[in-house]
């Protein structure tokens, strides 16, 4: 951190600042200059709140060179998160595959949904029990029995389970029948669902909130990692712009800054980005292609969607298809699918 | 909501389609025209889900005419709502100030503010207790005790006190102690949140999210006014844009915006969102302009932050200032403060 | 500027860096860290470029201290410019209203616009001869004819007329005809507009980009002004976000933001940033509320618009109630209108 | 276009409205409801002003369900746009490589990248002569002689020049001197210089403003091809938006969305989109991957930029990895490269 000040400061308060700043940096350098001069913290001043600095009148800049958050990033950590599940690897070589309806439907829908994806090799189930709806008037997911049947269909076929938690209340019962723990982009900053699944040791799928920028979405995985639980995988799916050709803005290049920022993995979410089946299968070939190390995509086994571009859901032949080129993009970096 | 779709479309699946939407849409017209045609839902269609209408491959675009929300418009209340506390109204002629410590730091320094602030005539005091900070390492608040030191303060002054919520799980706490809930712009999609406080009769201090629309605002509140609680306070604090030189972008038009759809009260906060103090009052003054039914300021009684630009709370005397040109302004507008 | 390096940077590389900096740069002064140290530019670093820096594989970090722009600040300059034309100021103690059609549509019409106009002691006639349209197919003015029509107006009512330039090529009719040359949002960084507006002595009125940060609108003025003409106009008209509800985002921040950064005169349009008539009142009052020295409105005489609040004009009798409430606003701050 | 009145609308104003319409759409429809009606217009409603239908009081909605474009979009030309120059085609199902620096520095520097490019096949060359700066202090690039140098490179090594045109009166001399005329983001809306270029024959490179929707950009091809030029190709270069980890935010699904709107090519820029070089190759190949028919990158032969990070541009061996890769992941989609 470096704090430019005008020379004009009364001495005693410049001096009252640097012992302040003294108690939580240990390295201090003062650069005087004709009109101006700073202060620079060499050390750790991760803990040093600029609104503090700002207080006093005759600061005219704080500058942070440094990232604020510390468990997330690549410094503290270099070598890349694996996180283990049931055996099978997320942010390792292999590009994982995670796919299943939006919202739990039936518990033959997510049986056969599951059935399908196993033959075709998809190692991970997502499907909604609980909805985050913007209108209240909108379908709110199954609640509990959904739950029921997707651990049902996630034992029946050996498949790892992803679902979305939406109250703190409901954490119990996602510990016990569900792999993956879902944060939906609406809870990203959800500070107190945060702060309970870091007191778990349930991998966390942590999605970028639509207004978040790249370091807020790491501040909000470090309030997980900071309490113990060191399993986040995070999720670009992207933000709110001008734009109103897609239903938001896919932020590709976010995968490739997270992957130098972080040690966690990065798995995309093409489906709700574009909010049009048309756009899935670019989309997660992009993904892949600059880095990912997993997508999450929506599918399902409803015959009429299945005809429509404008459905936001793949159906499983599409989803085939899909499969076939992502592996083959996923050699050409070097990687398995 | 208008359906247009491809004369091509097999004649048994427009039916199909027709048939289901009579469901929820007493009034349907069929328009035929030369290559497309349309379907239009005369009645209310809030309840038609455009994602089910999309799954038929013909249809080629879905315009939806009607507002998605119900109780929160003005189609359904003309008249403003004005919400009594302790017999001082929100929403009718006069402009409400709140103002307070943005975290409340000790029992005197609240009864100090709370006391400057009586006396200057002002009716309701804020102060945090647990707080939203987008980084784990920044100061969370002091907690319950700060609701004591509020309580204490509000009761001894008779003031109405604002204060926000972070957990469903302190809903009894605050219910028991503050006049006013504050929902953060952070949870304004914690809808879990939003459905408990629609079960209490608790005023709501509902907070625009940084990246959300006037419309998704509005749905918000009625996921609120729907479980049964008509006391929802809106407030614009700042939207997420590419200008860096504030915080966030105020967006005022979004007042004159949400009077005109709305008979919801709507407060604006230009503390958080210009993020300096020195742009606090301009931005007071215009929110009183564009016709904000009150404004919620950070004031407090530190001496060394009372001298800097940089920093975010104003002192009382600078708020006193402030007080005196709204009140005019007010005036202008035939209103009193 | 101050830059960040690695301790483990090749001596030779550090001194050629700090070689080439002090070229531009008259003070540098260099602390070391454990692990890294700072290079830290005390004097003018305009002409330094960051990517220039950057090319180091050993910089970790630049961070810009002061403003890229010099002739619009207000370091350089602490007085408000005041612009006098024809004996009428900008940028002084009185508001200025600057009113008319977005197009002229005929010589009658401007007429009876200037003349109603000039009864209600308006100064400034707006009125588009070029206009800039998203699409071909749009309207794109009269053309030159247009321009002789606000000259009559203009010269008949002794008013000052303002008109938006759309190609260089036509500057010489512009200098001829017109009093202040208007550059749109869209031509905001037409840098070769601008290098030639700077070469004249014209009054320009700037608008500010759609996605153009306070900082950039700045650099542009200074285009103008490193040429030589001291003569710029800031206009706030709206940015581009993800809100629907306006056409686009008022930023009034921007106001009280730029009448601290720059001693050049600001005003607003409220009425192409919101885009309906029924905002532009409470946004041109919480315009001059915050500190702008005059408001641009589009005002017309056609009976049927004047009937619907979807329509962006304000008809005579609208504008009249406008002026009334917008001087008691000023009066308010202190100022005449 | 679908227009929403209400049934209390006078008789004679409606018909007004209607004979008004019936000149500019053959079809016009009107549904009754019970409340409000609909004014459906079937056929080809381009040229219908939704200003000019807001001007009644009573209309509540003009929705328009069609594209404001006609000459760009794929329902005009099914087919492909392939544009052929000097026999190497854009467009087609060969993916292309333009590259060179951001500036030219000098004929051997130009003729030294030239020749390491077409030793490694790619055919197009890229280079500025004079540049669009944000600010009027960075450099503007070397000017006519630089467009020299970029021809001499050119016809030597029989490759295909890309140069950006900042002033309408350059015109001529990029007509002679340039195989392919670049519109930087800066200028997608300078109407003045698409119609110029519109009746021309060159191939126009367009790229996408940084606050222009894929609406917008489309409408901004349209003004050129209205004019006679067929020749245009589209270019993602990154929009404004909250996110400061990248200089801009690469909208890679507008890839997808062009590619189904318009028969137009489409390539992007990673290089000013991120920023940072070691961006550059990851979202090159997601450009290939998610669809685009050519990328253009920065390409130079400086050795002490070559070597970090921070810098936009590649050096040749980085440029050759990325060639060899974005082949591979060409070949997954069927295409050569």
């Amino acid at each position: 951190m470096i704090i430019t000040y005008k020379n004009s400061a009364p001495t005693n308060e410049v001096s009252e600042l640097i012992t302040t700043l003294k108690k939580e940096c240990s390295q201090i350098e003062i650069v005087k200059g004709e009109n101006t001069s700073l202060i620079c913290l060499i050390g750790n001043s991760k803990n040093v709140d600029e609104t503090q600095v700002y207080v006093y009148p005759w600061v005219l800049n704080v500058a942070r060179v440094s990232t604020p958050y510390k468990l997330a990033s690549r410094e503290y950590k270099k070598e890349d998160t694996i996180i283990d599940i049931k055996g099978v690897q997320i942010g390792a070589n292999k590009v994982v595959m995670i796919a299943g309806p939006c919202s739990i439907e039936s518990k033959e829908s997510i049986d056969k949904i599951a059935s399908s994806l196993k033959k075709n090799k998809v190692d991970f189930l997502r499907g909604g029990a609980y909805k985050m709806r913007t209108s209240p008037y909108s379908f709110q997911g199954l609640g509990d029995v959904a739950l029921d049947y997707l651990k049902d269909a996630s034992d029946k076929y050996k498949m790892i389970s992803v679902c979305e938690i939406v109250s703190v209340n409901d954490l119990d019962k996602y510990l016990d029948k569900v792999d993956i723990i879902q944060v939906g982009a609406r809870n990203m900053q959800n500070f107190d669902l945060l702060k309970a699944l870091g007191k778990t040791n349930k991998p966390i799928l942590l999605k970028r909130g639509m207004a978040a920028s790249i370091e807020e979405l790491l501040l909000s995985a470090e309030y997980i990692l900071k309490e113990g639980n060191p399993n986040v995988i995070l999720c670009e799916r992207g933000i709110k712009t001008f734009e109103k050709a897609t239903r938001n803005t896919l932020d590709l290049s976010a995968v490739a800054v997270l992957k130098k920022l972080t040690h966690l993995p990065v798995i995309v979410d093409p489906s709700h980005s574009t909010g049009r089946k048309e756009y899935v299968m670019p989309m997660a070939l992009a993904s892949i292609a600059c880095g990912a190390d997993g997508v999450m995509i929506e599918v399902h086994d409803d015959p009429t969607c299945a005809r429509s571009d404008a459905c936001q859901a793949l159906n499983i032949e599409e989803y085939q298809q899909l499969l076939e080129k992502a592996r083959q993009i996923a050699n050409v970096l070097g990687r398995s699918l």
